[in-house]
């Protein structure tokens, strides 16, 4: 199996990369932030909106999809590609978080996972395999194992079962995977651990040795401290062969971002950008602008001079803060827009700054203004 | 004063006409429907799409506006076209309807009303003298009286005196207007009348006397049956002057514009097409259809064959309705494209038809493929 990831440049001050990432639909630069299209669409985007911004990587969500409009609709249209008019690349999560934090009444066992639907209450059960032939009926460009999620603070004993679980669950999922014909779909293995350093190497080292063409880390930015997360982000991390493409799951502000890139993750995604800013909260370089305050009442300029969204190069502050105070729907569109530009742009910086080798001094100039120090 | 209206063809088989208005933000061709922003954005659209499908008048909210974000930031903007980014006409209707059927503790007196804001609770005195300066500061191409509007079922009584304090305030806003220096917005006169002939009659001569550039039928379609609606346009219409530019107020549904065009009407507006579209209803020449039906659940094809729109050049049924099920902005922000592209071609057809002296065989074509018959 040739590797789908190519390192294209190390950085000399950290572990950051930049690399090309090959995909069924086309390539991807890393590091990339991936938007998040939970139902089959970016909420409040045109996906030609989406392309246009640069994106070639989007996520779905395998337990939503599956649930809504389930996997009969799908397959009557060859896959969420045809369906959503997408494309670019779809990453499908396995649905495991979702069923952790949304569904009812699940249950775990060896077999898998039975659960009832957070939207009607009806009963399902999951396998490994069956998450994996649901992600090819979706026809995602990278598949996700299903895994046991855990909350913070639990035992280690707690920590260790589940881990264990999520480990036999990789290798049947991997299993059902090489069985597939006519499929390009990549499945990525997934790290678990908790917050305890000797499972997070544990399970580094055993899904790395499952030879999968990507992997991810998760279980993290699940409520715990900026440094909880970073310390544990380059702990597995080392851990990880260097050659593999790595995914942090469910991160999406800027400064996380950062570390991430900095601890070596080639791929991010999160709801953030875009569920924030239909509250009205947008980025820049100086931090999180809350629109909906009194102070931009009469501001002309954009949210960021230079911006090239439609919300900066067409808007005023003034007429944005205008549209949250009025609840209209195209101020949540025009501040999606900006904020998945905005991301998408210090990506592009951050592989710059990887590029001319100074990755650590971008990233500490980028932190002081966005922090305001 | 020049007539800013020109008719360009009378049909032979009804009282419709096509023509040009002139107003100074462009031309445009009538008859016309207007899409409704009544807080200075199209709800879920951006304006360039507004533009792109042929629009070049929408309408704002005098009574929304001036309460948010109020006179004193639409001035600092230099008005809502600057603040809003549309380049296009805008015609704001005077505030009169909104103070009738949202604002709270109105009182009528010979000076103007005074209310409470439905937003805040603070309370506003505006005379029709204000009204037109409010409509000035906005940079309205079109201004609308201020006026007395009166529920079904009053009795004549109550409907003379509303219509005469009407016609007082309508003397009051023309002399104002007429006083106003640099400034090429063009006002129109609303008759009232409620469900009277003999008042309607009255309104009709009295508003016409008084020589605005426009003038506005107002207090119909406000729940009355569709026959008494057209009995009273008809009724309505034969007083005015054939020359000059006639709007009906609050109309928006295919089978109302085919009516109001018949009986001569050049402009119409409506939330009706943008709001049903949020709720997953679209026009097609097939009647109304709701996207959320378990019958579009696997349909490959789009809302209507051929439309432009980009709902239907990229999207299927199937995952409109999807869009739908799932409550996504998407399907709010597509659907809304529909409706406003359906009836702006829907205007094309019908000014074709009167051009082509056919416009009763038209309309009649068309509501009966509208209605299933």
């Amino acid at each position: 199996m040739d590797n789908i990831f190519r390192i294209l440049k190390s950085d000399k001050t950290s572990q950051a990369r930049t690399g090309i990432l090959t995909l069924p639909h086309g390539e991807v630069k890393t590091p990339a932030f991936m938007p998040v299209g939970t139902n089959g669409t970016v909420k409040g985007m045109h996906h030609t909106s989406v392309a246009e911004i640069g994106y070639n990587l989007i996520l779905g969500n395998t337990y939503h999809l599956y649930l809504r409009p389930g996997i009969e609709v799908l397959e009557s249209y060859g896959g969420l590609h045809n369906f959503s008019a997408w494309d670019g690349n779809i990453l499908t999560d396995s649905g495991g978080f979702q069923i952790f934090s949304l569904a009812k009444l699940r249950k775990i066992r060896e077999e898998g996972v039975e659960f009832q639907s957070h939207i009607d209450g009806s009963r399902h059960h999951l396998t490994p395999e069956r998450v994996v032939e649901i992600q090819k009926i979706i026809g995602s460009d990278i598949l996700m194992c299903l895994d046991v999620c855990t909350p913070p603070e639990i035992s280690h004993r707690q920590a260790r079962e589940a881990m264990e679980i999520t480990h036999r669950w990789a290798e049947r999922s991997i299993r059902r995977w090489q069985e597939l014909e006519d499929f390009e779909g990549q499945l990525f293995g997934i790290v678990q651990g908790n917050f305890y350093e000797d499972l997070r190497q544990q399970s580094s080292e055993f899904i790395s040795s499952l030879n999968f063409p990507g992997l991810a880390i998760g279980g993290l930015s699940v409520g715990e401290s900026p440094e909880i997360f970073s310390h544990f982000l380059g702990h597995t991390t080392q851990f990880l062969p260097n050659d593999k493409v790595r995914y942090v799951m469910g991160i999406g502000s800027p400064d996380y971002i950062m570390d991430a890139i900095a601890n070596g993750i080639d791929l991010f995604d999160c709801v953030l950008a875009t569920r924030i800013a239909r509250n009205g909260a947008v980025f820049s370089d100086d931090g999180l602008l809350n629109l909906k305050k009194a102070i931009h009442e009469k501001e002309r300029g954009p949210i960021v001079d230079g911006c090239s969204c439609h919300a900066c190069t067409t808007y005023s502050r003034g007429y944005l803060r205008h549209l949250f105070k009025c609840g209209e729907m195209l101020g949540g569109m025009l501040a999606t827009e900006h904020n998945l530009t905005y991301l998408y742009n210090l990506m592009e910086r951050s592989r710059q700054a990887i590029e001319e080798g100074n990755f650590t001094q971008f990233k500490e100039a980028y932190l002081e203004r966005y922090y305001g120090k």
